[in-house]
């Protein structure tokens, strides 16, 4: 097995345990992405001399002795709408080209504590919305990787590296994460602070994590889900103990819903079918179900909100280089600028009812599941797939695992979706794991 | 001195000392009512056989020797948008005659906790907006008490009760306090839960206190400080020592800022003159000062927000009582209509900004002085006066104070108010006793 294969906490084991070097694995990673990412394009920043450096480094500091922390020496990935401080952010618009911010977002200034190493910058759709960028399916170069968090999906399934992060406003981490192969985790929203990543929508915007394993997700989201005051929708309360959770057996056996939603009727046929085996696969834990027929307005609920805060928030870009825009972004922009308050108010409002209505049905069911996406990754670079599996939860703030199961009829991956009650995130991981586990048997 | 005079604090504590009863002190302030509130009509729900027997009540716990709140056997008013479990809460409107609301708003049932007694419901407008109710200002019954709180402003000017509650939206705290002569005191946003009050906004919904005496304030609103989960805006935070900090003095003179804003052109010129000399008398801890020119937004930005929230919030009453609503409340709700969602989002993240700049303001100065209202309560019953110099402390969310201290050309009172920094009430309250003392020598 190539190192570049290692998942992150395995890694991180071998570095603390001195079997490999830092500076072996980052290697490793760049032989990796200088064999495969031509075809590939996962990244838009990679200077493989500087990750080399500091890879260098975190191996001089172990050799010191000095503490280290969980992630130590381990590369890791992030999209393009993050800041760093050491790299360009360029938000994936011409706007932006060589844009430097002078300071990282605040979870990669977290990810550095615990001794990751920022690898580069992986490709985001434009500003983190619709228009694609370079990257193709490593499964299929003619087929899209998803969006909006394209590079990091592409470059944790092509192996380039153990781990990335994404955000997601609407389906951008689950979506690229079940038609790349991959474990994508957007986390319930509130727990990671956004300080320092694009501002779409503060009521919708949620980091998320892509892997290869259920430890990563839950290693590397225990770094980062630190109370940061300056992010409105952060509350202050424990660090949940994600690892400790997620790979602890449930005490009894989790009850699921196989719940369709209004997007069922999207589904293409052989991903319905692939789907439906699987929930027959889980047994007697696993019971169909169906949310009231108000969850059916989550997805225009969703477009309100999403459209009028990209109005607004993008409002200083859209005035100074709209002809850099592209005519999806125009036409989102227009949209949200039409909207009455009122509308929005009661899209805002409604959405605090229908988050405290879904917690009555979690009561009676450890977790929801359900499609990640319609099927397999659509052919063509033009567009990146439809959202619309994911629009729901990411509107309720719900986390979400769209887990690496199922195959389509071009033989591409397609994502099984567990959602879980908000903030219950541990659960949610260690639930996820159960499944897998069960399946397996 | 009749006990209908007596403050709350003074009240509790003979009655604690078994000096008065509560019957005996309830009993004054209903023949106080019946003597008085033919010319003033303050109440708009009163049984005086009830509030007697709730005394009763009182005072046979104490007899038995049971633990008394801070508040036992003190009758409070409560403006009737606050919802009473044992008491009809019409909110102002014939829409909701006779409604019985089943629980107690949460602040209702901390005030029984602390031992008060709910003596009745006081007047307000018309769902607490613009058009007035019956209440007269008890100085001249020719002149508007000011509203919303009309009844609470009114009722404790006249020695009715010690205090009443109300709340603000605009200027329904503040300025009928200033109108009537009394203390009227807004709480930082967020410190005092609103649920079970009418909701016309919750970004601007901020509850008050009527009361003759600094200590009354400071005792009555630190019963009712405690988080309450439910209410969107109130965060866990340690309660203030509010009566300990308010009695104490200041380590040092505390700095004021007389801040005219862009309210000052409406100010009448015996209003204008009769502050200008108190701010000389301060002497020299008063500096006149302005805020950035950005916070001359303040006031539209205050309208879009309200309108919107109105409009929002109030659609169920539209849509099925419509012809029992003023012209000016269709007028505002059709305002609140024709807003734009983008601007509206503007208009609540400005707020976040100007919030957080004049933080610097208040790094110079203990506390903002500047007038409560434009002068004396106008003539006439068909308005309530203007609110525009609250408006802008109402949507930075800042506590404020009017202190009962001049007087215009027909001999009615005109309010001084002090603004502090959002949170730091006690010290506002220390300050406020601070100018009364320092104006007094």
């Amino acid at each position: 097995m190539s190192l570049c294969e290692l998942s992150a906490a395995e890694a991180a084991r071998q570095i603390r345990d001195g079997l490999i070097s830092s500076e072996e694995l980052v290697q490793a990673c760049l032989d990796r992405i200088a064999a495969v990412d031509d075809g590939v394009q996962a990244w838009t920043y990679l200077d493989p001399a500087f990750a080399l450096e500091q890879a260098r480094a975190h191996d001089l500091h172990r050799q010191n002795g000095l503490p280290l922390g969980p992630l130590h020496g381990v590369p890791i990935g992030i999209k393009d709408i993050i800041d760093t401080a050491d790299m360009p952010t360029e938000n994936g618009t011409p706007i932006h080209a060589g844009r430097a911010p002078d300071d990282d977002a605040a979870l990669v200034a977290m990810l550095r504590q615990a001794g990751a190493i920022i690898m580069g910058k992986t490709v985001t759709t434009e500003l983190a919305y619709f228009a694609p960028g370079k990257t193709r399916n490593p499964h299929n170069p003619d087929h899209t990787p998803g969006g909006s968090s394209s590079g990091s999906a592409a470059a944790v399934a092509a192996h380039m590296v153990p781990a990335a992060f994404g955000s997601q406003t609407n389906g951008s981490v689950i979506r690229p994460a079940s038609y790349c192969g991959v474990y994508g985790y957007k986390t319930t929203h509130g727990l990671i602070s956004r300080t320092g990543v694009l501002k779409l929508s503060h009521i919708l915007d949620t980091m998320g994590i892509f892997a290869r394993s259920i430890e990563d997700l839950a290693l590397i989201a225990e770094q980062v889900m630190t109370f940061d005051a300056a992010d409105p929708d952060m509350r202050p309360t424990a660090k949940p103990a994600l690892v400790e959770t997620a790979l602890s057996d449930p005490p009894v056996e989790p009850d699921l819903a196989f719940v369709k939603t209004a997007a069922w009727k999207d589904i293409d046929e052989d991903g319905a079918a692939a789907f439906i085996e699987l929930a027959a696969a889980l047994g007697e834990r696993c019971h169909e179900d169906t949310l009231p027929i108000e969850y059916d307005d989550g997805w225009a609920l969703h477009q309100t909100v999403m459209s009028v805060d990209m109005a607004h928030n993008l409002q200083g870009l859209y005035d100074n280089g709209k002809d850099q825009f592209s005519p999806q972004m125009i036409e989102m922009i227009g949209t949200g600028r039409q909207a009455s308050a009122v509308d929005y108010r009661n899209a805002m409002d409604k959405r605090d009812w229908l988050r405290s209505e879904i917690s009555a049905f979690f009561d009676r069911y450890d977790a929801i599941i359900t499609p990640a996406t319609s099927g397999e990754a659509p052919a063509g670079l033009d567009a990146t797939g439809s959202p619309a599996f994911c629009t729901l939860w990411t509107y309720l703030g719900l986390p979400a695992v769209t887990i690496p199961l199922l195959a389509g009829n071009n033989d591409l991956p397609i994502g099984v979706q567990v959602v879980g009650p908000k903030g219950d995130d541990a659960r949610l991981l260690r639930t996820v794991r159960w499944i897998v586990a069960t399946l397996a048997e």
